[in-house]
């Protein structure tokens, strides 16, 4: 590696002397996980143990969690760089985060998550979503934050159930979709709305994407419509995402109908992966780790053969970079030197057992070994 | 700890001198973890990586193993070992395990699980269920050897999808029921039948259930069919299955529908859980422990609140035990002394986070310390 890229690859290479070298005996050099879709600013990590008491609607968990973030104390900063550091020791190199948008924390969440990724800038890359938990056209006053956010330099207009939580589907998409106009910058919309709901939601996200020239440049998360049983819902969804360049991302929920990843990427379909929200208000599971992830994907989707598991990783890795638009990403020569290193035989055995990250290196520096980030957060 | 079984409960308690002391400070101790269903002879763990090619159907799953097992050498009182070895380190005090009983390995699987289950003995209780993987109809001879796995002590009468794998119904329940009252024992079937299909067939099940008495004595593992999104196919079941003290066994698997432990156990229905199989043949993924399963059945079955995480983790022990009927099983004083230890502020931690186990104890022996069994498999 020189100057954070990939200089050579092959066997017996010359190093310049001084360089430092580090001895793999047979172990795995992979590319950096991308963490494509996550909530920095929401993680209890490291904090004391809180009893979860949320009610079960999608609208409980986000009235209580906006409490919580007050009653306990949530300090974005302080658990961004929690999470960040958790990612980095399991091979994250690249995160692209949501960051809560609402009238009640106004953009307290946005500085801090925007001044941990400052601090960690030398370590990692990571891409802000402009993100309106609470309700955007429901809640007067957040449009403004949301340009506000945008012009602090957010790096997404983010959305959120235009119809089912914020009721006003076309003002919705019509607010996002002029601030991605105003700032030149991409939208990717959190779609939990099932079925015919989610379906005709996407069309109108079509509609606005064609009309203004916005191919390759919306991503919809989760989509659960897409994972409908009813191949008359899913199909031409399907070759309309392909047709303008609309990329997915799945978390391989368990407990949700949601999209098949071999289905996405056979259509030509740009999918991605991230960890969601971990060990927060919503729920206490989660690590973080996105090779534990693409275990979940593979367990979602029924990927059992190691060819099928490959995918999962792909997902994982290049699927996520394809989304975040990290042009250098990648295992060749003159690509960003970010990659990690395990003990495993293959990839397949890589996502099955999610080995210690023995080595994990960002933009040619060492930035993780044998599972710990070279940097503590507080 | 006296006898191997809990003597007293409480703080400042006396023990005659020379008994051993282990100093927890804050942490929590907690019942054995109960794996109900699982398959020893079938990991391949500590083996060298094999790649899986197999098809996708679960007859192509079903001829791929037992190919496999020779040309790999799967030597089952080895591998059965190494899993008993893993779940140990993990607070796993109970197994249940299903046995491959076919006309190409015969009895084979059965005398190295037997074995295993000897060599064990004294850390572990194991069950053992012969179970016709490849069909017991359809593959004339199963029954014999079937009848011989019963003499040779298997616990429990294995069956699988009569319909859907053994095509024959009538003939595998007859069958399976025929040993069931021969050997006295109770009968454990692997329903993945959907639908109707499944519905069906445990309304066969039900029929013998009744007519020999058998309430108390009959689990279904994995019973997809009650995970039907229509009540009007769940909701007699349910109401049968009660009635009848029929148990249910779910992995929480994310790409299949499974039951719905709220609903089940709400219904007044025996739930337990097990790994199923463990880095095995048909998929790479898994890691022996119940814990992580609790966490599986969490997220598939949406448990989020602390006391809804709680459910999972009964499940992974109580629930376990109600199926294996273990009448010491529990914490209070007079009870089998089957626990483990962790450092962790309560049930919903140990399930979100899954600590280190500090401690396994199986009939007040120390058998684990640390996350490692004090005996080692080949
Ligand atoms: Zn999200
Ligand atoms: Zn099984």
């Amino acid at each position: 590696m020189r100057d954070g890229r990939i200089a050579a690859i092959g066997t017996n290479l010359e190093a310049p002397s001084g360089t430092p070298v580090e001895s793999l005996r047979g172990e795995l050099v992979l590319p950096g996980l991308v963490d494509a879709h996550t909530h920095l600013d929401k993680t209890l990590l490291g904090m004391p143990w809180h009893e979860n008491t949320a009610g079960p609607a999608l609208v409980d968990k986000i009235r209580y969690e906006r409490r919580m973030r007050r009653e306990w104390e949530i300090d974005a900063a302080r658990q961004s760089a929690r999470q960040i550091e958790l990612s980095l020791a399991q091979g994250t190199t690249h995160i692209l985060t949501h960051v809560d948008i609402d009238t009640e924390n106004g953009l307290t969440c946005l500085e801090g998550v925007l001044s941990a990724r400052d601090e960690w800038k030398d370590l990692i890359d990571i891409q802000l979503a402009a993100f309106p938990q609470s309700g955007l056209m429901s809640r007067p006053g957040t449009l403004e934050l949301m340009r506000e956010a945008m012009a602090m330099g957010c790096d997404w207009v983010g959305g959120l159930d235009p119809y089912a939580i914020d009721r006003d589907p076309k003002g919705h998409l019509d607010a996002i979709f002029g601030l991605a106009q105003t700032f030149g910058r991409p939208v990717d919309i959190h779609l939990h709305e099932p079925e015919e709901m989610g379906a005709l939601t996407l069309s109108l996200i079509f509609e606005r994407v064609r009309a203004l020239g916005m191919n390759g440049k919306v991503t919809i998360s989760h989509a659960f419509c897409l994972g409908s049983e009813r191949s008359h819902i899913v199909g031409p969804l399907l070759d309309q995402l392909a047709e303008l360049d609309i990329a997915v991302i799945t978390t391989g929920p368990s407990g949700w109908a949601a999209p098949s990843v071999s289905q996405l990427t056979q259509a030509g379909i740009r999918v991605g992966s991230g960890n969601d929200g971990v060990r927060d208000t919503w729920k206490h599971y989660g690590d973080a780790d996105m090779l534990s992830r693409a275990m979940f994907i593979g367990l979602r989707n029924r990927l059992c053969r190691d060819d099928e598991v490959a995918l999962a990783f792909d997902i994982c890795t290049l699927g996520g970079a394809r989304i975040m638009r990290s042009a250098d990403y990648g295992m060749s020569v003159g690509c960003a030197a970010d990659l990690f290193v395990v003990a495993a035989s293959g990839i397949a055995e890589t996502v099955a057992r999610q080995p210690v990250r023995k080595l994990v290196v960002k933009r040619g520096q060492v930035v993780a070994r044998d599972g710990e980030c070279i940097r503590h957060a507080r």
